[in-house]
C-alpha cells in the first residue's frame, strides 16, 4: 500500500475514503450545529478511528459518543476525555472495567430501569462518581424508558445514589420524530424542574433527520455517526447526496458467467448483509442500472439486465454500501485518498470492540 | 479470560464452542467421507482457526480450501502445504502474491473464464507451475462456466499453458440437486476422456446435502465448512440437530422495556445480518419462543409475546446464530468450552482476510 498511488491498484475488495468528501461532511454538520447552539457529540461507531474523531474535535464537536466500554478505551488510549456510551452496562465483567475507565475520562453512561441503576450505584462512589443519563424510547422501539413519569422515576434514584450523578436526559429517536422526542423531553424536563432536579444535558441523534435537530427546542446536544462517511441509507432519507458519500467499497468483476450475470469479490465480508429496507446489497456507482441480488461470504451476485452498457472482468467498480458503520467494522484497516490517489492507510482502531 | 471458569462469567456478547460438539461433527463427517470413499477437503471460511484445521487433518481430511489468498497465507504459515482457493484470482495485485505462495504450498486455484486463465498462465512458468481446477456452475448461479463444452474448452486452455496444470472439476452446487451435478460432471469426464485429458480431481461440496454426496458418482473430493461448527440454517436443512451445533453466541438481556421486548447486547456486529431466508436473527436456545426480530450494530430486539416464560435482564442467554461462517469473521477470538467450562480461547487467526 502506497501513498501515491492509484486507489485502482489496491487489491479489492478494500472500502476507501474520500478526504475531501470527509472534511466536508464533517464541516457542514457542524455548522448546522453550531447556527443551532447545539452540542455536538459524534459517534465513533461509524469510523473508529481516532485521527477522524480529532477531526470532528477540531471542527468543534464536543466530546465522542461510544457504544461499548472497548471502544471507549480505545479512545481514552487516544487521549480522548469526554465520552458518552450509551449502554446499558451490566455485571461485574463489565462493571470493573467501567470504573477502571472512569478514572482516566469524563464518563457518562445510560441507564433505563432500576437495575442498572443498581448495579452501577453499587459499583461507584462519592469519591469517584459517574454520570448516568436516563435512555428515553421516545418511539424508536429498542431500549428506554416508556414515558416521562418513569424517566423522572430513574432521574429521581440516580440522583439520590452517592456514587452516580444525574446526566440527564437522552433518546435514539425514530427517524422524523421530532414532535414526539420533544414532547417526552419537555414533560419530563417539567417533572424534573418541579422536583428541584437539574438537567445538564438533554440529547437527541442520528444522521437521517440531522438537519432537524433544531425542531427539538429541549434538546441541548445531538449525537450522529453516519453522516462522517454517508451511505445508499442516508441517500434515500434525503440527508446525503451522491456526492457526500465518502466511502466507497472497491471491488473487482471476477467473473461474468453468463450474459446478464457479473461476480464481484465484494460479498458479506465486504458489504455486510445490512438490507436497511434494500432489497439489493449496494449501489454501484459505475453501473447504476446493475442490481446487487445476492452475497455469500466472498462473492456479490450482480444482475446485469437493466444496463446497456456492461462490466468486464477485471474491472473494479465503487460500490456505496447500503450501511457504511457495518463496512468500518469488517476491515482492520481503511484507505485514504484525494481524487483517487491514496494519502493514507489508518487502522481500524475499535474495530470489533463488541463489549 | 480464564480457562476453568464458567463461560457465564464471559464478557458477553461473545461465540462459545462446545469442544465435544466440534469433536463429533469432526468425526462423523468424516466417517461418512471415509464410507463412501471420497476425499474430504475441509473449508476453513467456517472457523479460520489453523487449530481446526489440524484437528481435521488429524481426523484424516486431505488438504484444506480457502476462498483467498491473504486466508490460505495464513494457513501456509501454520504448516498446511495442500492449499485449495475456490476463488478466481485476476490482477497483478493479487498474481504476485499467488506466485509467491504456489513456491511454499501444493497450491490450486480455480478458473471459469479464459481472461481468468489467461492471467494465470502469464504470471506462472513450467519449472513452478500452478494447478487450476475448471469451476462449473452446477446450477447454484454464482461463479462457473455454463455447461459441460466450456468446461472442456477451458480445460484445455489450461492444459495447453507451459506455466499451468488441469487439476480437475469443481463446482460448488445447488443443495439437494446431486443429479444436476453428475449430469455436467459425467459429460464433461466423457468428453476430456475422449480429448485424452486426465482429470485428477472431481470436486463438489456445501454442508446442507453433505451426507447426499454419495449420489455424485463421479466426484472424487468433497468440500466443506459449516458442519464443523452448525448453524440454524443447517438444522433446517437437515443436517444438524440443535445438539449437534457448537457455536453458541451468548449475549446479555440489557434492557426489558416493556413486557414483551427484551434488548440483548448482540447486534449485527455480533450475530451479523445474515438471514438465509429466516425471518428473525437467531435461535435463543433457553427461549425458542422468542424472536429476535430486529438488530441494530449493538442490540437485538426480541419479541417475547410468544413466551410463557420470560427473562430478566441480566441474564445470559444462548443463541444459535442463522450463519455460523460469518460471525467467526467478526470475532478476534473465540473461546472454547467443555460442559461450559472455559477450555481455550483462540485467536480467528484468518479473520477478516478478503483478498
Amino acid at each position: 500500500m502506497l501513498v501515491g498511488t492509484s486507489i485502482y491498484e489496491l487489491s479489492t475488495p478494500v472500502p476507501v475514503i474520500d478526504e475531501a468528501v470527509v472534511a466536508g461532511n464533517i464541516a457542514r454538520v457542524q455548522s448546522y450545529m453550531d447556527a443551532h447552539g447545539l452540542a455536538f457529540r459524534p459517534h465513533i461507531k461509524t469510523h473508529k478511528i481516532p485521527a477522524l474523531a480529532e477531526a470532528q474535535r477540531e471542527a468543534g464537536a464536543r466530546g465522542i459518543n461510544c457504544q461499548k466500554i472497548s471502544e471507549a478505551e480505545v479512545f481514552a488510549d487516544a487521549g480522548f476525555d469526554d465520552i458518552l456510551i450509551t449502554f446499558n452496562i451490566l455485571g461485574a465483567e463489565k462493571l470493573d472495567p467501567l470504573s477502571v475507565l472512569n478514572t482516566r475520562a469524563r464518563l457518562k453512561v445510560v441507564a433505563d430501569g432500576r437495575q442498572t441503576v443498581a448495579g452501577l450505584a453499587s459499583q461507584f462512589s462519592a469519591d469517584q462518581p459517574l454520570t448516568v443519563l436516563v435512555e428515553c424510547d421516545t418511539g424508536g422501539g429498542r431500549c428506554g424508558v416508556q414515558g416521562p413519569t418513569d424517566a423522572f422515576d430513574l432521574a429521581k434514584a440516580i440522583a439520590a445514589a452517592p456514587g452516580l450523578r444525574f446526566g440527564g436526559l437522552l433518546t435514539y429517536p425514530k427517524p422524523s420524530s421530532e414532535e414526539a422526542v420533544e414532547a417526552f423531553f419537555s414533560a419530563t424536563l417539567a417533572l424534573l424542574a418541579e422536583a428541584g432536579i437539574d438537567c445538564p444535558v438533554v440529547s437527541t441523534g442520528g444522521t437521517p433527520s440531522l438537519y432537524s435537530a433544531h425542531k427539538v427546542p429541549s434538546a441541548t446536544e445531538y449525537r450522529a455517526g453516519t453522516y462522517i462517511y454517508n451511505d445508499r441509507a442516508m441517500m434515500r432519507a434525503g440527508h446525503a447526496s451522491l456526492d457526500q458519500c465518502a466511502m466507497h467499497v472497491l471491488a473487482t468483476v471476477v467473473s461474468r458467467p453468463t450474459e446478464t450475470r457479473a461476480v464481484l469479490d465484494s460479498g458479506s465480508k465486504a458489504l455486510t448483509s445490512d438490507l436497511l429496507g434494500f432489497e439489493d446489497y449496494g449501489l454501484i456507482v459505475d453501473y447504476p442500472d446493475a442490481r446487487i441480488t445476492g452475497l455469500s461470504e466472498e462473492h456479490a451476485v450482480v444482475d446485469l439486465s437493466a444496463c446497456a452498457r456492461k462490466p468486464e472482468i477485471g474491472e473494479k467498480l465503487r460500490i456505496i454500501p447500503n450501511h457504511t458503520c457495518v463496512v468500518s467494522n469488517m476491515f482492520d484497516a481503511v484507505v485514504f485518498h484525494h481524487e483517487g490517489v491514496v494519502t493514507r492507510r489508518l487502522p481500524v482502531a475499535a474495530r470489533g470492540r463488541v463489549w
